[in-house]
């Protein structure tokens, strides 16, 4: 199937049940090497690798031409398919080799910039600047392989859920809610601009008031964010919306996506995923995507008030002023971590006071194999109070406790960062494991404090869970929505809600939100009409491609799961963009650059 | 599977088989009406409609909800299933009907603003403003359905050819060579602008020197050109590139390609597809994208030289000053409108007449059925004279020639008219008939007489005809590129080349564009160095999804097939896009609005 007019196989399919057969292959030069009298070549295709052999007695002409070959060169060649002498069995074409009888130079090359193996020299600029030819490189390759095989699945298994993937528009309006956008000057209708979208989020609820009742879209979206480390300006998205469902009918149908995906593309069986609600990720985990590869939940010593669950204090009291004034006092148990060093638990101290964490200390109990208990504040507490946190915390001789304190949502945010720590440090992160669940229950609004306004947590048109709704005015804050991230292994790969289908509710969580009555209309007039010609009740969910791609490969950083990522500057190195266009252009747009001072 | 928490069945699903089955559907109501002591509710949802029944007698409550539910309210029911006694057979589930025990308003709507029926009494502009209620119709739903399922079936098929799907970006470079490019002033970058893809055409040139071997994307694209009728700003391109082929092997994989759509969204068998060369096309049939449909090729009673193959002059020298002026004198034979009327002749001369069209006239030979031959131009050709014309024909009794003269490309052109008038006339292009075949062998170059310069046909990185490529220098129009064209019912579906894969090569086209070195290495430098590095031999096509679609439902239009288009001033007047940004945003972007005089 993949034989052409330059080919009759490719460089990874021979085996010795083509011994004999006369066959031509193309591909890259690999490497090669002289021995006397006859010398070999690895050449390379998307497919394998093959051995070549060129004899510089039978055939001196061509063997003398392959030993002009450098890295790289792309070379036709045909020849008689042969069994090895010395068999290499780790690749599939390892048994035979091609004694090559014609050999044609298709095109040469200049050395490359980095060596094309698996463990390149080269860097990431380099690799970056040269991208074409780091995607010879079979870790590259295999990532955008995963791609497409995760793309197609998830394809396939919409599809047969009866999804109707449609495309919505690129060229669409600015809207100022949210994070920044991507603007296109409008040449035809002067002055003004399309943004890119952030995501189809209103274009798939009109899907539903317009009775798509079941839409997807794999799809590009923009974000003119500031770049942080692994933050692409765009992205791609798993964009999905479903009609007459409550929140149970999208987490069945999408559980069910990822448990295809884990079963087809790294045929791993997930078990059902577990729900658990942002309060409670938040009390055990100090995170709204806990890693739960592994245990080690916050255990409170000391909660905040109200917490009916946990009323007891066991730190006050004791003239130990930190936690004294702290509302919450809570830790977590490293098993068999209690015979760390001085050392090893100052680098722990060090860690939680770096500024992007911000504890101001680190209180630890050791739990000794021989039953004591030795703490960094045992001039406070006694060893009975000592013995009752570690009961509190189930520890065993040979664990230990790491306590924090502090202002609470401050000191579980650093806590859990300290649990991720000591997950690395305990080798309890294999990026081969995957523990997946349900985060559910985010609050509807939080507060900016230095806009002095509420925003949307997901965002405006999530649907508040019923019950709550009438703390809109009163307690804004504590407003449930009835949403739901799916988080596998601390990251969370999507995110999504019941929204809002009743044009009233929607008005008033705008107005919550500080819109004007004219501003939503200007911005979401067409939604907020779409409502009043029968909007069905729906929800959706979206999952963050690139970063499920590399979930899947097993990888930390998304660039590589990108065919051609731009840099934290937003740059494409390689075809160099951004770039300055001529006056002409600029004019044609009624556009002027205006660079400030 | 499609059961929801608010539904157990759609309205699409029930039939005999679940007669007395206690059912919950949801839907819009389509359409009611009032007999006494009954009330009727025709139920719709995505997959189809269901009779409901509300009974005044055994459901009062129930039935005095229902009589009060106006067009496109959205509801739950729920009920048991009953067999009909009045069956309507043009539906799956015209044989029962759902006696509702059970009504829930879930939506109220307005009046909608046209009727949500296949033959809307809506405007064109009145249902893009209201796309959202447009897209309840089953035309518009059907058609954005065609397209999900041939964009699998592209999918599934270029899968099983081991053609990767692989995203290339969406914010690139901009270069002048081509149509005018979208841009995005970048905040980052100030000063700077990305461009939006024309198409991706540089990128999977990478690709492939990357070592790809199959690549494929259907995306977006995106071209800022003056909209005619039915282009659209934003459209979407099957993109193909493969590695060592030749065009022999480009072609037997997308003619598989098309076919398998054929077969398996349309249970069409295509034969295997004609090549015709662009000079025949254009001698043939006036036309590089012929509507071969239907045969009614060109005749040339006398052939602009040189000519080898039709030497015969057979209009000259006999006064008539037009033919005899004219390089080129040709006709169609309309076969069986030999009786055509005075007024339908002048129709057609009119027809031709149009400035869109060009011709200065037009000359018919009506082969009459009695024997005789009529003339326009009698007075000037012997009877023996219009008998050869006939016989050069093949006309029989009963048909019509139809005549132009003039100069050569512009009466071939205006001839194709004629042809595609007269085929739609006489019934030869039924929209559900389907003739495709291969064009190749276009020009490489084409001059333009307003810039003095030539131009890429195709594209700058088309390769040239190797035998033709001496020509460059000294006949560059005469040079043949390695491309071709696939045409279904005269309609450019797709297009592509085999490309450059040479630096020199590359340069020495650039330069004949007009290209200074200089501007070479700053638009294409990328790509010029790559192909330094190893790049194989490849080519590819691309082909254009939206009139895809459309050819495929039998339409002309193909923003029925776009779930949201944009009008011909590039505008989305649902959405009231473009708009103008505050002055913010403007700033932040470095970039300020300038509106000439």
């Amino acid at each position: 199937m993949l034989q052409t007019q330059l080919r009759t196989h490719t460089c990874g399919e021979l085996t010795l049940s083509q011994v004999n057969a006369n066959v031509t292959l193309c591909g890259w030069v690999q490497r090669s090497r002289d021995l006397g009298g006859m010398t070999f070549i690895d050449l390379r295709d998307r497919y394998g690798i093959t051995q070549l052999t060129f004899n510089m007695e039978s055939h001196k002409e061509q063997c003398e031409k392959a030993r002009k070959l450098g890295r790289e060169f792309v070379i036709q060649v045909k020849g008689k398919v042969t069994e090895r002498s010395n068999k290499n069995l780790k690749i599939p074409t390892g048994e035979i080799e091609l004694v090559v009888e014609f050999i044609e130079l298709l095109n040469a090359s200049l050395n490359p910039p980095f060596t094309i193996e698996d463990n390149t020299d080269g860097g990431e600029e380099l690799r970056m600047k040269y991208r074409y030819l780091d995607l010879r490189r079979e870790p590259v390759r295999k990532a955008l392989e995963l791609r497409h095989k995760l793309a197609l699945e998830v394809r396939q298994y919409l599809d047969k859920q009866k999804f109707l993937e449609v495309e919505t528009p690129v060229l669409i309006k600015s809207t100022p809610e949210g994070a920044r956008d991507f603007v296109v000057p409008s040449r035809m209708n002067a002055g003004e601009f399309y943004a890119l979208p952030q995501s189809p989020q209103t274009f798939k609820q009109l899907l539903m008031v317009g009775g798509f009742d079941r839409y997807f879209q794999i799809v590009k979206c923009f974000r003119d964010e500031d770049l942080r480390a692994d933050r692409q300006p765009e992205f791609t998205q798993i964009d999905c919306e479903m009609c007459f469902v409550e929140r149970k009918d999208v987490l069945q149908v999408f559980e069910g996506m990822v448990r295809h995906l884990f079963r087809s593309v790294k045929n791993v069986d997930i078990p059902a995923l577990p729900h658990i609600t942002y309060a409670d990720a938040m009390r055990n985990y100090g995170n709204d995507k806990p890693d739960t590869r592994f245990d080690m939940k916050f255990v409170e010593l000391k909660s905040p008030a109200p917490n009916p669950e946990k009323t007891i204090d066991t730190v006050s009291g004791k003239n130990f002023k930190i936690f004294d004034t702290s509302p919450l006092v809570a830790g977590i148990c490293a098993e068999g971590c209690g015979e760390y060093t001085r050392k090893q638990l100052d680098e722990l101290t060090e860690f939680v006071k770096r500024p992007q964490i911000g504890a101001s200390g680190l209180v630890y109990v050791r739990c000794m194999n021989d039953g004591s208990i030795k703490s960094s504040v045992d001039k406070f507490y006694s060893a009975d109070d000592l013995k009752k946190w570690a009961e509190a915390f189930d520890a065993k001789p040979g664990d230990l406790i790491l306590l924090l304190a502090g202002e609470t949502n401050k000191t579980r945010k650093a806590l859990s960062e300290l649990r991720l720590e000591m997950g690395t440090r305990m080798g309890l992160r294999d990026p081969n494991t995957f523990s997946c669940l349900w985060v559910v229950d985010f609050p509807l609004l939080e507060w900016n404090e230095e806009q002095q306004r509420w925003y949307a947590m997901h965002h405006p048109f999530t649907a508040p869970n019923p019950e709550d709704m009438h703390l809109l005015e009163t307690d804004p804050g504590s407003i449930r929505a009835n949403t739901y991230d799916m988080v596998i292994n601390g990251v969370e790969i999507g995110g999504g809600s019941i929204r809002i289908h009743d044009k009233q509710a929607q008005a008033q969580v705008f107005k919550r939100l500080g819109f004007t009555d004219q501003q939503a209309q200007e911005q979401f007039g067409f939604l907020m009409n779409a409502f009043q010609y029968g909007a069905p009740p729906h929800g959706g969910i979206a999952f963050g491609f690139d970063r499920l791609c590399s979930l899947f490969g097993g990888a930390d950083i998304i660039r590589d799961y990108i065919a051609f990522p731009k840099n934290n500057s937003g740059r494409d190195v390689m075809i160099d963009a951004p770039s300055v266009l001529d006056d002409k252009q600029l004019e044609e747009l009624s556009i002027k650059v205006s660079l400030g001072s």
